[in-house]
């Protein structure tokens, strides 16, 4: 039997998250990255979503190492629940790399790790695949696409990237070196679909840069509070040159944030002079103060949510505060974005959000970067990743406006490869996939069936009946409600004493399906459904 | 003691729903739209929210009737609910009365209503109040703001407006007539603050128009399928038209779409040949039919969403079809609406949706079209309204811009009445008002308590412990745990028989307090805080 490449997604498909991607040529898998989802407003209770990796684990033995593309959570934050199970070398940039040490150190696996570095320039073997690196622009500086070599022909995986001429830090993407690598042609691409419902270019961050130059100006007596992600290092870097500009000095607010710039100060991506940074409570005047927070999703826990609640400890928000969300709202957060700037407002502070100034751009490219993608690497396979299906039809749609017939574009599903012999290219069988949910310490545990039953408990929440019983099955004595979230039981003795009623006639029934009825009761009563559990007590 | 006037508003100013204004004066009560509010997504099990009328209620001999703006739920949705409790006038423009009878006689309130209608050019009394009626441009027609004589000066309530010289249906914002009927000045403006933190003018419906013809033409041999709000009648009307261009036949699906276009063509608000609406069934070509659907939101039950997860009776999707979302993402629903796109391309369709083609304006003036509205009217004060409070404070910002003073310029909280003797103004004491929401037949039932509860058990489920104790208040049997929606119990085998450990250590130790120790317990085991209600049992 010939041996054929097949392209394994793991994640990256149903969501923006969990990228997690299996090259596997003969008896050699390699990885390209290994994120967490953060989980939609209907995930009750759970903290991170986790790609399905059993098949990683199961085929450890072929495993020849793990790459990264960028120090992003949705591409490195799965990998200490991974490195718990396999070991393998990780390759990644320096930041990436610093990214993913501080990330294993919390979660106690870097003891068993081994990290190396992912040179521009350099060529990497694993197995069969020869991996080099090239330069794309994206939020955070360092980040790479991959060019790897396989038996059977070139794949680009484009990690996330947009097309910026005058990015913040000059990392723009690499398109001279792109072009070089794939010289001979490209059999497959995995590329970004991100924004492939956003028309046009995305904008270049010498805009944002602009625009807050400008707003700086304006703010002139005031105290500026920019939220912005924790991430963003390159927009962190042009906040901090306008603050020395405009003759401000920074203060760091937020946990991840003072750990991100310690970081990359200490690597070298970010550079700011000692006396420039202060701690919150240095005797600074207002007007000459930035104040760099978290919070742009609005974040319970977040710096500028806390400021928003009057909750923070060193800064109180009010009149005289200008205020910057810098960062996009991702779906999902809109309401506690929009309830968390009604606060700021409240509280006498202005607010700069949303289309009233271009405070922030995405770190994806848009219709018009993805096609100048496509036309740079021309290749004869499309597979789109990293969106949810609407992106990667719509990424199909413009591949067929650059001239890729529809039927070489693959719209995988998570689990099922993509199989070639370096000429055609089919489907595998897809593997059932089961996204594994991180809930404190639970990771895996909490499933569909548990998480039916959070979603019909917040609706109508459950009443737990406590009918005593003796051998005859006779009522031997006064059924208890327990009951929470379905109503307030200490106002509703009516609705409590006819429910009493309806145990008692349905046990003198000997009714065999008391839930049953009992549902059906209190249906009748309140057409609200609460979960009803009766429990006989034998006495 | 002078009299003066006070305008108090209900609702409206913590979201966009619930619009509800008193206006008072001596001993005369007269109230603007009392609508609903649709819940946010973390108001588990809510269907509906009420504004607090309790005032209107305990007054209702002063009360002198209810003018409404328009049709849309956020302006009348309430009506049923207060008519229950109080007789009154009802005035409005036609479109707008038949949209309240119907929603009266669903709720069976419409017997006892006196309904009058709100002619343009007409003048009304209602105690010391005079309200004329001026044609304003929104997304339903028939809509109006009123200009209020009161003994102290006009006051002008802007109800939902934009500035369109090009509407659907020739509804544009009369600016001339409300020129002519504010002549002698106006004491205070209420406007509209929807789009308070959108930068230009919005857009005309002429662009939708076009942006569809396009799209039709385009769509040529495929069927094509629109969401809309089934309340956007002048959007109905321009896809009839369209449709008969193109040489299409309509067909509707959704009930509140068959029940709104049924109404509207019977009263003489929407222009459709007999023989161009279709049943669903009829034997019209694919390529010759246009389905206009509900489910614009992505709302589970809707026409459009059933197609997506292929459970519609009539109509099943794919290749060959050409989806149009024609309507905006209101907050919260961002996630609903994009998992039904999804699995319409999914099923093969081709969906237009989002910045991909302007196939959608919003019925609100934006900043521009605002600042019109403010320099037509030149009110001596301005309460924005119909807003959160980040669009309230913008309106003030916008305002400012115009020459308006900050101080001049209101920003209420509901309960908190505006008072003026026609010269000064001034605040009165914030009346302490609470949402009502409705949860199936439970109105005002369910209150914070309730609510945290559900959001506590969405998050991590409960446990109810039954312990059997004996009159010593020993152990005197096993035991057992009652759960839903923390982990599965089934597959929890230890955890189960060490948290029965617990129970006995506690019973043992004679434990007064057995839910902290048992929420400890779980808390350690597992880092989650399920609800945990111990029950004793006495046998």
């Amino acid at each position: 039997m010939a041996k054929n490449l097949q392209i394994i997604p793991l994640g990256g498909l149903r969501g923006i998250g969990k990228n997690m991607t299996v090259y596997e040529y003969g008896r050699n898998i390699m990885v390209v990255d290994c994120g967490v989802m953060f989980p939609a407003n209907d995930m009750y209770g759970i903290d991170l979503v986790l790609p399905d990796f059993d098949y990683v684990v199961e085929n450890q033995d072929k495993l020849r190492g793990i790459f990264l593309t960028h120090g992003h959570m949705d591409h490195i934050g799965a990998l200490p629940y991974l490195l718990r199970e396999v070991e393998t070398p990780i390759y990644g940039t320096p930041l990436t790399l610093g990214l993913v040490e501080r990330r294993l150190a919390e979660k106690n696996v870097l003891h068993k790790t081994d990290l190396r570095v992912l040179d521009k320039g350099s060529r990497h073997h694993a197995g069969p695949f020869r991996v080099s690196p090239f330069a794309v622009a994206h939020s955070i500086p360092d980040a790479v696409g991959l060019v790897i070599e396989t038996p059977v022909g070139k794949i680009v995986h484009t990690g996330d990237y947009k097309m910026d001429e005058t990015p913040a830090g000059g990392y723009t993407t690499d398109l001279a070196t792109l072009r070089e690598l794939t010289r001979g042609g490209v059999l497959a691409m995995l590329g970004d679909s991100t924004n492939a419902d956003q028309p046009g270019r995305t904008q270049t961050e010498a805009v944002v840069r602009e625009t807050l130059d400008h707003l700086f100006a304006q703010a002139k007596g005031e105290r500026i509070i920019i939220a912005t992600f924790s991430s963003m290092l390159a927009r962190l870097q042009e906040i901090i040159n306008l603050a020395q500009k405009h003759g401000r000095r920074v203060t760091l607010t937020g946990r991840s944030l003072v750990e991100n710039v310690g970081l990359a100060r200490e690597l070298g991506y970010l550079d700011a002079p000692d006396h420039l940074i202060v701690d919150a409570r240095a005797d600074v005047r207002r007007e000459e103060l930035v104040v760099l927070a978290t919070g742009s999703q609005g974040e319970p826990r977040s710096a500028l949510n806390k400021m928003a609640e009057g909750t923070h400890r060193q800064v109180r928000v009010g009149n005289g505060d200008t205020i910057i969300i810098s960062g996009g709202t991702i779906p999902g957060n809109e309401e506690d974005v929009g309830r968390m700037i009604n606060k700021l407002f409240e509280q006498g502070a202005n607010v700069i959000y949303g289309p009233m100034a271009t405070v922030h751009v995405s770190g994806h490219g848009s219709r018009g970067d993805m096609r100048a993608m496509l036309e740079a690497v021309k290749p004869r396979y499309l597979i789109p990743v990293h969106g949810e299906p609407r992106h990667l039809h719509l990424h199909r749609q413009l591949a067929g406006e650059t001239g890729l017939r529809a039927e070489r574009v693959f719209i995988l599903k998570e689990g099922m490869p993509w199989v070639s012999d370096g000429q055609k290219a089919w489907t595998g069988e897809q593997a059932e996939l089961v996204d594994v949910w991180v809930d404190g310490r639970l990771v895996g545990e909490i499933g569909e069936i548990v998480m039916r039953d959070r979603h019909r408990l917040s609706q109508e929440g459950f009443i737990v009946a406590l009918i005593p019983v003796n051998k005859q099955r006779q009522l031997a004595g006064e059924p208890q409600l327990v009951s929470r979230g379905f109503v307030r039981m200490d106002e509703a003795g009516e609705l409590l004493e006819a429910s009493r009623d309806e145990i008692r006639r349905q046990v003198e029934r000997g009714s065999r399906d008391m839930r049953r009825s009992l549902e059906d009761f209190f249906f009748r009563a309140t057409q609200s459904r609460p979960v009803v559990l009766p429990q006989f007590i034998h006495v």
